[in-house]
């Protein structure tokens, strides 16, 4: 067993809505004193839509934490006591409109390992019914449908730039590490 | 032009030593006011570093973010002024005692872009010169030296969770997003 940061106190704490962020003092294995940030953050979910002519179903909205538009998969924090799949279920249909039959998870992992405890389940969805109006009023999103050559084209000119996007299409495109593989 | 949350106020922040955290009121398009976390995080960089034989240096450590031992590639927060090239040729020094010849970039991405500013590049090593001990005499790191099947079955069992780690691997063992593809 390695030997672990001890935590001495927290220095400070921001309460928002949905999580947290302290800055706690540690104790390292050699004795000094530092500080770590923790962002206290629910598990999240993410769904690649893949819809039956093979074709992906994109969010674009505004990002305020890069100040920029991103293209990206659908996704959403898990409220208390929802599973990963219902709040994946959920958030499609409330930022799309739609809704998705077939779940398969591609990947679990953890986006910010640095300063985050969230944990981010990435599906892949088949089945799609398009009905096409979003649920939430405060959606700052629009919809995109995108080919595998938009897509590739995206992603080369950094377009597409947000990680659970990435690793979701590398995940689904590459086969090289299949678990039967 | 999509239309932007915009920014009322700022009801908290953290500072910590090398980047800060703020929670702001800002107001949505709808008109609604709600919250937004904002981790103004350094950039960082990240290094696959592949041996002559194949085989690729990991480093186990210990997260204060989600209290486990994880296996991920070297990394490290890029100083200001600093180069991301130059960062990574020093984080790796420092963190396993070895120094890599040549870098080349895999991927630029936003690795939690729900709420941190981060922007992570992740490069491929080659040219490695084992010397074998680190420099930091605060490191909680071992180096681990995996081959491809390891990586295969950690990746299968969930022992490799960290973000960047899975997703360099992604990038550079697919081709389907290569930019002559």
């Amino acid at each position: 067993m390695m030997e672990k940061e001890k935590k001495q106190r927290t220095v400070a704490t921001i309460h928002a809505r949905s999580f947290s962020v302290s800055l706690d003092e540690v104790k390292l294995p050699s004795g000094r004193v530092t500080e770590r940030i923790r962002v206290e953050h629910p598990d999240a979910a993410a769904l690649v839509p893949i819809l039956d002519d093979g074709r992906i179903i994109f969010i674009k909205q505004y990002r305020y934490s890069i100040h920029e538009e991103t293209l990206e998969i659908p996704a959403g924090k898990i409220d208390p006591n929802e599973d990963p799949e219902a709040c994946i279920r959920r958030e499609f249909e409330e930022e799309t409109g739609n809704t998705v039959k077939n779940l398969e998870l591609l990947l679990k992992y953890v986006p910010a390992i640095g300063y985050s405890s969230e944990v981010l389940y990435i599906y892949k969805g088949t089945g799609i019914i398009q009905k096409g109006v979003p649920l939430s009023s405060d959606e700052i999103s629009q919809v995109e449908i995108l080919s595998f050559n938009e897509i590739r084209s995206y992603i080369s000119t950094g377009i597409i730039k947000d990680g659970k996007t990435l690793i979701a299409l590398y995940t689904l495109y590459s086969n090289c590490f299949e678990k039967d593989g």
